[in-house]
């Protein structure tokens, strides 16, 4: 079974619904059997690449919050990250584009290497007190690497913004086409979407449907054609 | 879109397939939304690691051909092979166990690389005079290594015969249930299989009716939970 799920490093809700959804894969029957892959979604895609601003500036004038409010969100926040064994920290975050975020995850995905990198990519923006945004590149190096993918081959990467850059729009494309208007979302087997960081008791229960409805396939009859088995190798009859 | 396919190495017919299915892909138009993975398939599970003899040998003592029976069978192979542009030795190959090669292609997967080795251990097995089967680990190394792969890291893997057996065992037990007697077995977005090397034009369709027929989603009603979207990150009511 496949699970997608489209997430942004900039959103608090996917870093705590990754916690939630992988308590529930933990323990599932047949976890071995059930490959994860993150697919992108930007929440801000019309931010300009080094358009960097605070997080609590961010949500009192885009959404027009009070300084209270937003604040109040992110202790919010903190706490449902707490209680999933993350660390948040609720003053002082940046907000800022993550095309590229998007771009070097696929190039880790290309090498195996891309839950990696992606926790390295919470944890740095959530938790660290170091900006995600503001020191370039070569920040973003030193995470590629310390998730195993090669230094010069991410900065290559990051240096070439054409690269794997339809890789991240066919991603936002398929999760417009399925439905998806927020994030984190989470797709079995393309047969059921569950939206938002949910309990891990759904994703329990969405895994344990999914697994059980996997209908059988249905066999294309196209005629004989040249096949192996236990018993040799058959030619067509023509 | 996802395709799996499910082939052995020591498959002719698998190695013929694989290029018709891939003409067909690159015709299709869609095709830059495909992905697709080769699945593990043993054709001969039960012969011993090191156990090689003449693939001819093979074919007369397992399945009672006549030497001219069996290098008719060849000919006409090799001749498919061509017709599709692939080189085939028709004479002088060898057939072994090929668990070893299975795991291999899982730790390239992991790596990014499992198209780049399939398509060299075919080539190897194929077109080459060298055996793919009599020069211990060291030819796969070096395979390994010109598909990109850290030489050190494949020689670990196969040194360990526990590394990636697990995986390989899953996508046998996977094409049991899936109703596989024989490869290739083309599995289209775990909807439509199709067995056998089928002419380009059937896996054309086949693309075509798996493409078209992508069901909607089954959103999974669950509540409200947290999300963030383009118009903020919302907190669920509780």
């Amino acid at each position: 079974m496949r699970v997608e799920i489209w997430s942004d490093i900039a959103c608090p809700w996917c870093y705590v619904g990754k916690a939630r959804f992988e308590k529930a894969l933990a323990a599932f029957p047949h976890r071995d059997e059930v490959e994860v892959v993150h697919r992108s979604f930007e929440l801000d895609p019309g931010r300009a690449q080094g358009d960097v601003e605070p997080v609590l500036t961010m949500l009192t004038r885009k959404y027009g919050m009070s300084e209270a409010q937003a604040q109040a969100g992110e202790e919010n926040l903190g706490a449902q990250a707490a209680a999933e064994g993350l660390e948040y920290r609720t003053r002082g975050r940046d907000h800022g584009n993550t095309f590229d975020l998007h771009r070097l995850l696929h190039f880790a995905k290309e090498r195996g290497r891309q839950d990696e990198l992606l926790q390295l990519l919470y944890r740095a923006n959530f938790a660290e007190e170091r900006s995600l945004f503001t020191e370039g590149d070569e920040r973003l190096v030193e995470l590629a690497a310390e998730a195993g993918l090669d230094a010069g081959a991410a900065r290559a990467v990051l240096a070439d913004p054409a690269a794997y850059a339809d890789d991240v729009r066919a991603d936002e494309r398929e999760a417009a086409r399925l439905g998806a208007n927020g994030v984190p979302f989470f797709v079995l087997d393309r047969a059921y979407g569950v939206s938002g960081a949910q309990p891990a008791e759904v994703f329990a229960q969405a895994l344990t449907r999914a697994w059980d409805a996997r209908p059988p396939l249905a066999h294309v009859d196209a005629g004989d054609a040249g096949a192996c088995g236990p018993d040799g190798c058959a030619v067509p009859r023509s």
